[in-house]
């Protein structure tokens, strides 16, 4: 077993023991249902913080900073439910999350540091930082989504 | 800017936000997926807890502790999405919900109190103190599906 594929493992049981008491009873399609909404969620609460970045809405910086906060505990909620006994359900997830658990991990803490850098900056009343910092968690969306999940 | 990146963004944009933003955009059946994504999660996370107010799991501290926090920023981002333009999508949301708005959002309120007893009690490392406040939200649970949720 590769050293990745362990500690993704132990990362999953780790998750296991935090969220499912009982994780082995989790149906995979649950798992999927869960991942998904927390996927869901965050495109809730990132969106205006994208049409914000991007000129298509009036920078609100008490929606910024209430939205980065949901998004940082959000950001964290999903990657439990990868298991690779989710892999036979539909989703547009992509064998590759499996192949490559380290890599996966790699790209879901990015997006996690990138979040914590619009706390940082909307705490701070830091317009053009969280700006900045906005424009960096939809590059760590798209790269992610780029490897692991289908067109 | 990668056109993934952009790409990214606008469908992000387009999901936008019940935050206020551009409420008027967003779908009635994005608003569904979204308040439903939220009860998903809620589901996750309070789960194990009432495992172990329940006896059927050791009680862990620490998973107490965590979901509380989770479950204080989840109980919050279900009601926006019940707004009555999304009466006529497929869910178990019952009318009661939009001829009795003020008792709907007493029922809400509640739920948000019992879990901010848990996050005060989780916090004080008091296990029975937690462990009533989980029974408490199970039953502010029970009482809003009861009243606001088909069968």
């Amino acid at each position: 077993m590769k050293s990745g594929t362990l500690a993704t493992l132990v990362a999953f049981a780790s998750c296991a023991a935090t969220t499912g008491v009982a994780f082995a009873q989790v149906k995979p399609e649950t798992l999927v249902k869960q991942r998904q909404s927390a996927m869901t969620l965050q495109g809730k609460y990132f969106g205006p913080l994208a049409a914000m970045a991007g000129g298509k809405a009036p920078y609100d910086a008490a929606v910024v900073a209430r939205n980065a906060t949901y998004l940082d505990l959000l950001g964290k909620m999903a990657w439990d439910g990868f298991d690779p006994g989710t892999s036979g359900e539909k989703s547009r997830a992509l064998p590759e999350i499996y192949k490559e658990p380290a890599k996966f991990k790699e790209a879901a803490d990015k997006f996690q540091v990138e979040i914590g850098k619009l706390v940082v900056a909307s705490k701070s009343g830091n317009e053009s930082a969280a700006k900045n910092a906005i424009g960096d968690i939809g590059k760590a969306c798209s790269a992610c989504h780029d490897d692991f999940r289908s067109k």
